[in-house]
């Protein structure tokens, strides 16, 4: 399945971290960055996620904010 | 300012493409990987952005999805 | 490629309307109810969207406000 | 009050799971689909929640991605 | 209807700027502190928004990044 | 940084409330209004958020829903 969501960021699982019903995901994308992820447990189950499994973060454009110095 | 958003992927504006009301903004985040961020056209003007400025996309964890194969 | 987002309506592309970057998709899923979705030009075009096709509406549970009387 | 948020998918409430801070809501929106939402267990409280209620799914178009085979 | 969104900020439009299909509304909230909102076109006339209507913006918790100096 | 997010509402915390992975801010915005942020225990710790701090509110226009009654 192709989507229209531009962002998508092939990695490597570094850490989960449960909750009771949240889990946050790190993924390396590479060079050291990070990408976060905030999903639910019920996702988390589902996909079986866990460190090392290569994942890919995505994220809508109207979600990526612009900073600049 | 620090901010709360776990995600600051740092590069290049490599593409501004502006509507009438919202404008695409393209950034090279680092070997070829790309992000792309939809804002509105006040805000690249108010930030001046072009082609070639340093800048960060910067992504709340609760929209980033998990995809895994 | 399995996502963490909990909800794909799946449905039948009825309109899609063009801007300069950002395009409106109305997708039909099902008993006259009508998903609406906002993304940019490039994601309309690389998925070559037009009315009849076949599509997934897929929405990240964080962004799923409940309403109720 | 109308709300300019284009979807509102109209459901009962199938089941509810409150964790330390956040909710998770599953909503049947009609023919076996469900809408899952994640809040906070203060909506989840004021709005009093429970299986069976009669609600609504809202979603902004922004936040509704498109997949296509 | 009881929304699970926490964030409503009663206020004035103060300018409605139309695309060809997206749609910037700025709305006064108080004590010039103005709130902006990019909405679909369809919204916009579906909702009649033209400057002094009074409005509420309505913001979910997962959507406010916090920032601290 | 200057950010593209053009919706910056400045005020003091009223509240912090940790969960397992998740952490909800109030902020008194002034005049009695509250902004409600649900963010991770990371982002929470990191910027060492407490009662009492000045803090920004901070929100993308695409996340924003106009309501008229």
């Amino acid at each position: 399945m192709k989507l229209s969501a531009r962002n998508a960021f092939h990695g490597k699982i570094e850490q989960v971290h449960k909750g009771v019903t949240t889990t946050i995901v790190k993924v390396d994308i590479g060079n050291g960055v990070i990408a976060t992820s905030s999903i639910t447990n019920e996702a988390a189950d589902e996909l079986d996620l866990k460190p090392g499994d290569a994942v890919t973060a995505i994220i809508k454009s109207s979600d990526v904010i612009i900073g600049k110095l």
